[in-house]
């Protein structure tokens, strides 16, 4: 079964539920892509639709992205009909807390459709055959469904990430990225009626020689680690044996991974640039909403709570690499996907 | 939108979670009727069964009776085949721990079906026309979306129930009943396919004069409501006010509102004795892991505790009771209806 990390789901400062304008800013920057991929490439015959989110979390982004969804399958079939129906699934980590997303969801939502959860990852079956028509996934097929192993032995030592490694460290993320994508895809043929829609947006890194750039979007927290293991507060063992189960696939990659699999064709794949204005202290806040979980469970919560105080003291670098690299090394993947089964 | 007053849905020492053995033995006891139900009357024709238990609490108890109604199609269908697949939802109120239960499901089950859970209110929609096959609801009907209104003014003093009341007070909570049992059904003949089954568990009432008898389910609360009134530690408007909506059918009440929807054929009703060798203080605990939320709302948690406290240090009366009249004045309903629509 695949590890689960979910997002801090309390309503705390360092909650997804607070830190997570980022994807919302993603979810509007996509609202028109989504729209007319669903309006020019879906193609099912139903009164009822089935949509699920795959990595929802716990709100309020998902139900943005679901309205959007249920508000252009509307629009491609004239219908604003009761006859028309749609129920919704909710996906992610058994360990997600569904109890804040169904507060919210009914607190703060008009729904316009039928609302239910499925627990489990998407790296395996949730429904049942031929059931699902539009499956949407935003920012949450980067996490792989656990760290690539072997990494010691390559050398990846005192290290946390694959940014600064060796080919070979790469080699065995992208591996471990197409494994999981071709469990993914395949359970999603299976779930999917013929013309159905996958829609895809995470982050990504352009296809050219990426291994080579230096990409700091979390190879920032790794000083603030070496420092604790020089102080003697932490072993090293544990730094070396720590990778983020996270990869950034170029649209080379994705490519091959869908061909490979051969029940899908793309309808549409754009890597974006992804401009953001965030500054150094917002964006170690936002990836702590999405990342301490991982992080307490390898380092307990003291040396994370110490790992991310730190970087938070210490920003000048990661402030400086914001301003003049990031957006020449990240983009944004957005990928429609119909089944051909 | 109606009320909700969830479980106790904790793992402590008061929770549903461990104070559900009741509930338990009544899935145990009504396993065969069950089996029989769905082999005798379910008329449906697909491969992928969809079925729902309706007020599922946070485990395990509906669990054993989703993998009942599972055995029970894959008997009738003769299959083992993995072409037939079984999708279950898990329905509760909105606020009801759905994080418990999906941790439950997921540690403790060879799950034999895909799971999601359909969060809100029984009174009312909840899933797109034609989509169910088997509604299930084992202990939840007897809980009205309101306690009637207008009681006070039916002299309903001092009573926090219909019991000892007057034929007034009674009636107000059969209205209430009829209301609500329209709602549900005419949700359910929207969702459910043709000759699909809703199977209805719930504690009853014999028929004849029911309102003379002395039903002390829960009247053995009061007087440690009243002493605390007498002690002026708590206002006697505040007990006056205070109804619990729970209505407790007879095969007629049942009979007529289905009659009265017009869209179910009654395949079976039956009124069971229900023999229970439990004691006052496993009874007092029982109720109050099921009903204490109602009494928090509407006292505070001080009020509740001092009442379930109080109740537990004085049990004379409600054992001598549970021992010479529990079994002749409380039925078990077991009801299976089909969809003609």
């Amino acid at each position: 079964m695949a590890e689960s990390f979910p997002m801090n789901g309390s309503n705390g400062v360092y909650s997804y539920n607070k830190n997570s304008s980022l994807q919302r800013s993603v979810a509007d920057s996509v609202k028109v892509m989504l729209r007319e991929a669903i309006i020019e490439n879906l193609d099912v015959q139903t009164k009822t639709f089935v949509i699920v989110d795959m990595g929802c979390s716990v709100g309020p982004n998902t139900f943005f992205a679901m309205h959007n969804v249920v508000q252009a399958i509307k629009h491609k079939y004239h219908s604003t009909s009761p006859e028309f129906e749609f129920l919704v699934f909710f996906n992610d980590h058994v360990k997600n807390n569904f109890n804040i997303l169904f507060d919210s969801l009914f607190s703060d939502h008009q729904k316009t459709y039928f609302a239910a959860a499925i627990p489990g990852s998407f790296y395996g079956r949730l429904f049942p055959s031929r059931s699902i028509h539009v499956a949407y996934s935003c920012y949450a097929l980067h996490w792989l469904s656990e760290a690539p192993k072997g990494l010691i032995d390559m050398k990846n030592k005192r290290r946390i990430h694959y940014d600064g490694a060796s080919i070979d460290v790469w080699n065995a993320y992208f591996d471990q990225f197409e494994k999981d994508m071709g469990v993914f895809l395949s359970a999603r043929a299976n779930e999917m009626v013929h013309g159905g829609l996958i829609v895809v947006i995470l982050p990504a890194l352009p296809s050219e020689q990426y291994y080579k750039i230096g990409y700091k979007l979390f190879t920032f927290l790794e000083p603030s680690l070496i420092d604790m293991v020089n102080e003697g507060i932490l072993e090293e063992s544990l730094v070396d044996s720590f990778n983020l189960p996270l990869y950034f696939p170029s649209d080379e990659d994705m490519t091959k991974v869908v061909e490979k699999n051969g029940c899908f064709s793309i309808e549409r794949m754009e890597m974006t640039c992804f401009q953001s204005t965030i500054d150094a202290k917002s964006h170690i806040r936002h990836h702590r909403a999405g990342l301490e979980k991982v992080f307490n469970k390898h380092f307990g919560s003291k040396i994370t709570d110490e790992m991310f105080e730190r970087s938070l003291a210490n920003t000048d670098e990661l402030s400086a690499w914001l301003e003049t690299e990031y957006s020449k090394t990240t983009r944004q993947l957005f990928m429609v996907l119909k089944c051909k089964n």
